[in-house]
């Protein structure tokens, strides 16, 4: 959706400038927002609502005019935007709507139950864009069909520039971003694209036949978003068509929802590697944020626990030799670091996948070489530094042969996780969290002690 | 740089395809190679070369039209480029310079030696690019300055439509991707801009007084290329004019290079948090990947090796009560998971900062009360569990007590660390990784002991 461009960015959006205009929603003050407000992007007035209550929202919200009302719909927050839009009649809403380009709306739309959805898209005056609306409904969120838009330019083979300006002219307003025209025959089977430039250097009477290019990337409907925007990204990309299995032209993706696609994932790796469970931000309730906390720390204590019972079985040993329990967080640490950079490695690739793969054998064979080169370097360092920490050689022997076995097994288990759950389609970064330190620890406390129970023969 | 749009895309290029075409390398068949590379995007090609060794990569690339192994070499890996290039004479790699964009052409040059590339740019004949490229040499990589090309399309704000399609013409194979043309005045400051779709439905005559829109955001040749992101993403900009401090139009930064510095933030914030010290990829040599996992694992063994000595002060305790040695695991992991935990949040904070930012008192007190709360929950918990699990009293009371303090200090370590780093402009990403949860370990261990010392006064 096109972007209204502010003379005032957004550093001169202050605490000072919120300040006076929290006070002026206090009185009311109608004139001291509309003035205020004028020309500032939606965006920014967006994060200013945030910072509203719901009726000051709802109030402020009002006395922006419609098309603007719909932009800063556009750019809420989900979880913000489900509860506000909550607050609004059927009748209320359908205005914001048909302002909006057809993903933006479905995008709304889908956070509200079916009822009302409905009740909105039998209230919309254009019947193009309920049709629009009404055919992304169908598609899953996170499939190229979920983040298209129906609005684009297309232009038959048979025409001439001037034919396409005029189509352009009419589309005009629906299609605020045109990056280029996407040229279809009689069956609107998708033959190529021209961009603008060449539109605006061309001649009016030449064929668009003669002008386009018949090499263009395109995306199927049901293509993974994560496809697509690794797609866009290889091929610098501003916007690609998505077609159909007969290969119509259904729809377009722009790069700005990419962008957002990109970063999301990146955000969703980040709490599943440290281990929180709900998308949380610091502005959130103390009590929203512990509770996306608690979930795996309490698995990590369940694992501690089991550790605990299982440490119980070597309490002879302990005994006996108290310093074996000193290197006990050496091992653990070290299985630790070890497993979650392994399964990092392997989340790269995921991420990043080549199109000439190795097999997964070949592949667990460079794990292993790595994890014995470590293992060695690592047991190596650890016999001298412990002799000279003047321990007794069987201990040293212990503990080195132990953490050289830790560091086999924590790979291997780092390797093979990711690739696991990503079998299953579970987000693999799920493998770098506190699931796969836990069993390290486990594991790794597993090797340690019977490796000393082996050696000392208790 | 613009992409030619393959008709045959990357799910074509499998195995079966590489082994031909290095077979085809083998027997030096250029007919082959010429006649299967013909219209494929260069991102394939570019992927395809990986796969060949040195000569191999040489000869192909040699078999390709300039024009095409000017769009290769910008879609290289850096580290890949840096050597593949220091094969070029200067006077071979010239013609290649002189096809791409300035940014592109900086960022190859910028990998080679100073002198080297003083020659090439010796040796440019575009007087115009050769400007651009020493312009541009000047600036950080990590500030717009660095991501932005010299080539745009202005107009002066009394030009008329007809005069700016002129300019564009004048331009068009310079600049491959428009977007907009910029409004300048007489002192080249920036006024606005007009899209091409306006253009194209304007009538020739307009003045582009008429036409432009005078609200554009813009970023300065300064601000960090992480910032310049932020304002791409948060405005869904494709392209951004760059303004020196004269507010004078400098250069112009495109989406896709934004979408490139997204990626890069991701992945090295993963390679932190993993405590992977450089940038490794599954494919890279075992050796490479081993070193760049061993500094992080050497410096949590030191971690183990501090705890372990700090550990032996406690012997004795240990040799009365070994139970207590049962539960380390279980501490130091949750003291792990906390402070992960909290940094994690911090970071994302860092990564999206809200223009109405609270202050760091509030913040760490918002960060006490879910640590208080968290702890109070756990501690309960455990306290409950290792009861049922039949353990004394005294060794149930040490344990939760510890484990709530630890809980609290994770908290504080997990929060603070990263607010420290990212002051003194280290990523902060860092205090996710290893560092945090070696510090916590020993932390934590220290809680533990001195709370089982005091309540068991050995």
């Amino acid at each position: 959706m096109e972007q209204e461009q502010p003379d005032i960015t957004q550093y001169e959006l202050n605490k000072e400038f919120l300040d006076r205009l929290q006070q002026a929603v206090q009185e009311q003050d109608e004139a001291f927002i509309r003035q205020s407000l004028d020309g500032v992007n939606s965006a920014d007035i967006s994060t200013i609502l945030y910072e509203l209550d719901t009726e000051g929202c709802k109030w402020v919200f009002n006395l922006m005019p419609v098309e603007k009302g719909a932009e800063i719909l556009t750019e809420l927050d989900e979880d913000v935007r489900r509860d506000f839009v909550k607050s609004f009649e059927p009748e209320e809403l359908v205005p914001y709507i048909e302002e909006m380009d057809s993903d933006d709306a479905v995008d709304v739309l889908k956070e509200q139950p079916v009822r009302r959805r409905e009740e909105v898209i039998a209230r919309l005056t254009d019947r193009e864009q309920s049709k629009y609306i009404v055919d992304l409904l169908h598609y899953e969120e996170d499939v190229a069909g979920g983040l298209m838009a129906k609005e684009l330019i297309k232009a038959n083979i048979n025409w001439t520039v001037t034919q396409t300006i005029e189509e352009i002219r009419r589309q005009a307003e629906n299609v605020s971003k045109i990056y280029s025209v996407y040229v279809v025959n009689d069956e609107d089977i998708l033959l190529g694209k021209v961009s603008l430039k060449r539109m605006l250097l061309a001649r009016a009477g030449t064929k668009i036949a003669d002008l386009y290019d018949d090499e263009v990337i395109s995306v199927q409907t049901f293509m993974d978003e994560e496809e697509v925007a690794q797609i866009m990204r290889k091929y610098d990309l501003d916007a690609v068509p998505v077609v159909n299995v007969q290969n119509k032209l259904v729809g377009r993706i722009t790069i700005d929802d990419v962008v957002d696609v990109i970063t999301e994932q990146a955000e969703e790796e980040r709490q599943l590697m440290s281990g929180i469970s709900e998308d949380v931000e610091e502005t959130d309730s103390v009590w929203r944020i512990s509770r996306a906390r608690l979930p795996w720390l309490v698995i990590g204590m369940a694992g501690g626990l089991v550790a605990a019972t299982f440490l119980g079985n070597f309490e002879q040993d302990i005994e006996v030799i108290p310093a074996l329990a000193f290197f006990m967080p050496l091992v653990t640490a070290t299985g630790g670091n070890v497993g979650i950079q392994s399964s990092s490695i392997i989340l790269q690739s995921l991420a990043n996948p080549s199109v000439f793969s190795e097999s997964v054998g070949r592949r667990l064979l460079k794990v292993l070489l790595v994890a014995l080169l470590n293992g060695l370097l690592l047991a190596a360092f650890l016999l001298l530094v412990v002799t000279l920490m003047g321990y007794e050689s069987q201990l040293v022997l212990v503990v080195s042969i132990a953490l050289f076995n830790v560091v086999l097994l924590a790979s291997f288990m780092g390797t093979v996780t990711p690739l696991v759950l990503d079998k299953f389609n579970i987000n693999p970064a799920l493998a770098s969290g506190p699931f796969i330190t836990t069993v390290n620890d486990i594991l790794g406390l597993g090797v340690y002690f019977t490796v000393a129970h082996l050696l000392y023969n208790i």
